[in-house]
């Protein structure tokens, strides 16, 4: 692959030697000459100086920071994405089924479609072209996955669970488990939990990644709704009747209370938390490890949390959170009388 | 269905057209007119005058609140889960062993169960009339699993473990991996951690339903103890030597770490933690991400936490529980002075 | 096993009858006769009293605080923890592969390995000696797994991944799924998320035992290091290009960002959570549920949070966190004017 081809597929300006023969990407701290590495961050600007990569793609800005051979783009990550996709293809999986995978009779398998070992796929299931489901998925009946699709092992997804097209989906993920809905039948306590029948389930858009050990679970009644291009890092849960907004983005141990309706690219971070029945707008952020306990419906950042602190300190400062509401009575009265 | 029959079978008063003919439930906004839905939260009241419901499951005192035909129940959420559990029996298996399940020939499996492919029952393990064991689960030496129990798929118990009988174990879940336990064996800097063996097991009741990759550590020496009629929700982690009461119900992703005592009729908030060797008391209610750092012997709601605020406002906020024992000796001394 | 077998095998003083004959060990609370406990905590010296075993291990300065026949060590819970071991040795497996495992050609199995059914391995692994490699576990391409090192079941390993000797790995264990990385290619509202290929691995070390649906992520381009003797409770996700040097422990439902370089022997407390991009010394402490957002260098305790409180209390004292800086203004100007 030369320098001037990348060009040519992604556009951009080309400056220096546009022959250079790339075979492969690398950070700018480890690439080596046979490699294109990218600035988007102005900050590493002073590591291109010692980069050995053999060329690099640079922003409109930094179109003169190096001498190396570079491709000039609007957007050098996304660019750069795009480069490293083409170097590094997703695996290509023999079509067919394998001998040791239990495929229903009134399962619809495309011809295009890979299905691994020791996977199970239920009675009126549609797989699609080009689908792969890895190794020891159970798909469940009347499940439908969208062509390009890909399960990599160990996926679980539940009765009539709908997945669009060119998802990949890691191990260990279960989609369409029940939601947790109980209505209390105690009296004089005695009694018991009743289940609610969960019967929704749940619809995924295309063009979504799901992360490891991720749960999503199915609706109540109506479907949890996850949109395009939405993007689930690992061991993410998601409650029943859940709505997702595409292009919405959620980092790693996110917990999501039912029926929470999240808006359209919003971002939130690690760890977060967001209690049931709320409405998040599009385009909010959330900061790691927040607890959002009520509907933001206006974009910007929001956060929940107190600052790190070495533990003694935090045993000194921490011990006064308890008499806030005192401290401020005080400040009001002008005196330290009552205490 | 008629709305008759269920009265005749669940009991309460019937009003209006007692052989309105039903075929399902569904929610008070998308209910159709062959469905009964319901009314449990007087909030939702003025949304009854808009269901297209054919029926609806009131309270007492909103016997007169529409004029649908109606079924006036003491508990009406609990009166429409028992009505919808009706409409949604639990699924039916084919009882036997699959061709591709491995089952110990020491394994003693009911006539009744049913046991998927891709299951591995091992050597002395009991498996009770009508159990499912779904695709991919791994059930170890010894385990025993009570009458009508499910595990939906996935599902790994290890050896020596006992589940009850009426239980919904979801894909994933993980009962009787090694609790946490090592001992530092390090002189001068050098050394390793030495593995406490686990040799305890899982204990669990009748009537539990486990969510979707929780996790439950066998006991160190000791087992750790799910009551009866426990819930736990998806992705929750239950440490070794735990004890979970009755009827308690966490949500998902809580964290309960190592030989805490949790009471009966517990109620804990999603993604909240609870340190070790705690004990928290029947009845006790604990708000979502809340840290539980110490025993709760009286009944209540607990939490910890801050609330959320527009990320600016929380900077300005924040920097200050770094001094807020500065600010407290400022209020003592009635002065500013030590500033 | 007689008390001198153990002073012979593990060292320390041997005090009282030494041909006292022991067949496992127990809790001080629930040891029987047969049994050996110890006492590591000064605390539970009052318990020696009633302890039901035949003989204790303790430390030097509890040599006189029993007359049962013990052994007295520099470090009884280390020693316990031997002699535990001793007891309950780790399972032996029957070597070989099971006739209903796929095993790729090309892969390379140990003669002493065990494979179980319904376990696939891909082109080009190197299984090592005494490798356990339990049902439903799926290895892929090129992984290498060193010599006695158990996975119990269901555990994934993606392609390319290395994983060291004598690891201890429990079900449900992803290792080497995609790190999370997008870069967003918008225009105009218009566009999606671009994947970086995650063309990294995860590498791990000898003596490692991960616990059960913990979650490791392979570098997006450099690898995913975990070092020699590490304990990862379960539930914990490690981003894409994290490293975690040797003897380091961490708790249950811990979440670690991208990037994030953690020294050696480091204490992470259960559902603390570390942002990306941050160096973490040797010898930090980390509290539960702390949230660490920014490099801590300097060995100690660190904790973020607000202590537990009665929710009627938490109320009172939660409103005034969204007001300190109001509060701070009226302190320094020794006034209640600005309200």
């Amino acid at each position: 692959m030369l320098l001037r081809d990348l060009q040519l597929k992604f556009g951009g300006e080309c400056v220096g030697e546009v022959s250079r023969s790339l075979t492969g990407v690398g950070s700018i701290e480890r690439a080596v000459e046979s490699e294109i590495t990218f600035l988007a961050n102005p900050k590493y600007r002073g590591a291109l100086a010692g980069t050995l990569a053999g060329a690099v793609i640079v922003g409109v800005h930094e179109r003169d920071a190096t001498d190396k051979p570079r491709l000039v783009a609007s957007n050098p990550y996304a660019y750069f994405a795009k480069v490293a996709q083409l170097f590094s293809p997703p695996a290509k999986y023999q079509p067919g089924i394998h001998p040791l995978a239990m495929v229903s009779p009134t399962a619809r398998v495309a011809a295009s479609a890979s299905i691994a070992e020791f996977v199970s796929i239920g009675a009126g299931a549609i797989i699609g072209d080009n689908v792969r489901v890895g190794a020891g998925s159970i798909i469940g009946d009347n499940v439908s996955i969208g062509s390009g699709t890909q399960l990599i092992a160990r996926v679980t997804v539940y009765a009539d669970c709908r997945i669009g097209s060119r998802n990949l989906i890691h191990a260990g993920v279960v989609i369409g488990a029940d939601g947790f809905g109980f209505a209390p039948d105690f009296t004089n306590g005695d009694g018991q939990w009743q289940k609610i029948p969960q019967t929704g389930a749940v619809v995924i858009g295309d063009d979504v990644e799901i992360g490891a050990n991720t749960t999503i679970d199915r609706g109540a009644m109506d479907d949890t709704v996850i949109g395009n291009d939405v993007k689930l890092d690992n061991q993410i849960q998601v409650g029943h009747n859940c709505a997702i907004g595409d292009h919405t983005v959620i980092s790693g141990c996110v917990g999501i209370a039912g029926s929470t309706k999240i808006g359209k690219r919003v971002m939130i971070g690690g760890k977060a938390g967001i209690i049931g029945h709320l409405t998040i707008g599009d385009d909010v952020i959330i900061s790691a490890m927040t607890l959002v306990t009520k509907s933001i419906l206006k974009p910007g950042t929001y956060t929940s949390g107190t600052p790190l602190m070495p533990h003694r300190e935090w045993l000194k400062n921490a011990a006064h959170l308890r008499k806030l509401d005192l401290m401020a009575t005080k400040i009001r009265l002008g005196t330290n009388k009552t205490d």
